[in-house]
């Protein structure tokens, strides 16, 4: 398989598309994605994994709301993953993380993930590369495990922005009172590390890719959320699943 | 490394050994225990899982309140693992298991563990040899990630019987009414699976032991017991540890 370069990766929709039309088009794939979300768990036998990634202001939390947003909650659970507590930085990385895989017939999401393990953490030089390339081989076992053992999908999805968009929401977050929230004064610290995080990035998808990496371009949101409204559709639709059988 | 044959294992003290005296020796490695283990609590660096395996009435308990029973709670915590709960069935199998891993400075006792998903699941066929030799490389693994990304030592301790010691000490439960809560009519059917069980927990032996598997031979409840503490305390030994300075 090629190597994952970022830079020769567009972050914004392909021109020829019409916004308009593909946001109607987002509108019925998730139409869909309730019946087969009902399948999922009605079927009780395969579970989905949505890892979602990106700088800081990829609009991560923008999927959640507008995509998986709609699915019933009862089958679809969502994680964020912050720094570690004490309790879970006694553990090995991926300690937490397997507490929140799904469960048959879930959908689970996360909010940043296990990767940020050898992200953030090699950026700033708090592990070697010694040790992240051994997370790196831990982390594809785990999702070996996860896979393999309890038949589950697991869809990793790169938010990717350029940092012109990131900027321009960043500053949105100190001028917007509904955004300010969000806003951390750290934020700015971070993204003068762009290019570091890049080249992380760029291990973490060439290294961990026996379950492939999705790269959305990220800049317009309405394309961003087709192109994973439609990722999760098609998985959905690919496992041929079938209502159980009435139990005699 | 030669291949583990249990019927070429003796399942008794070496007859040289003298029960009285090897008793006041495992009375001085608990006392030493004790404060190696305020050590290992201390510095905050290593864990240790002891994984307790063996057939009915191999002595788990006994283990488990002689050797590990003398050690400080606060840093000292058993799980037993019996047939899964619904919840615990969505998931992968090392999923509850992952769970109960100890966190740093921790010792982390389990009374039967994840090798019961390649012992009882495939003495009764409810998995396959093909699932079964998935899940020792997906064990394999796992230990590898708790022994190198969270400095976790595995000690895991065969109780090796005889099927004459077994039956007499089940047959003692449905006697002595001190040990009547213990027996389950279940018990003899599964002894009758002895050879059977034998042959599946050789697999485990020779397709899991990375982090080898200690063969303890169990008709003696004296010499088992000396030969666990020893092991913990020599393991905990090999460690140098030493206490934290003070933080300025």
């Amino acid at each position: 398989m090629s190597k994952i370069r970022l830079s020769t990766i567009s972050t914004t929709a392909p021109k020829k598309l019409d916004k308009e039309k593909i946001k109607a088009e987002t509108r019925e794939i998730l139409i869909e994605l309730d019946e087969l979300q009902n399948l999922l768990y009605a079927q009780h036998k395969y579970s989905v994994l949505m890892v979602i990634q990106g700088m800081d202001a990829s609009g991560k939390d923008g999927v959640i709301k507008n995509v998986t947003g709609t699915l019933n909650p009862q089958g679809c659970t969502v994680r964020s993953f912050k720094a570690p507590s004490t309790e879970e930085a006694e553990h090995d990385f991926l300690w937490r993380i397997h507490m929140h895989a799904p469960g048959k017939g879930m959908i689970q999401v996360f909010n940043r993930s296990h990767y940020e393990d050898i992200l953030i953490q090699r950026v700033h030089k708090w592990i070697d590369d010694k040790i992240a390339f051994k997370r790196m081989r831990a982390i594809n076992d785990f999702e070996k495990l996860l896979s393999v053992h309890n038949e589950t999908r697991i869809l990793k999805f790169y938010l990717h922005v350029s940092p012109e968009a990131q900027q321009q929401r960043l500053v949105e977050r100190t001028e917007d009172p509904r955004k300010m929230w969000k806003y951390n004064e750290n934020d700015l610290a971070e993204a003068k590390l762009w290019d570091k995080y890049m080249d992380v990035y760029e291990d973490a998808f060439n290294h961990c890719n026996d379950i492939p990496w999705i790269i959305v371009p990220a800049d317009h949101n309405w394309y961003k959320e087709y192109v994973i409204a439609l990722t999760l559709r098609d998985t959905l639709k690919s496992l041929k699943m079938k209502y159980p059988r009435l139990k005699k």
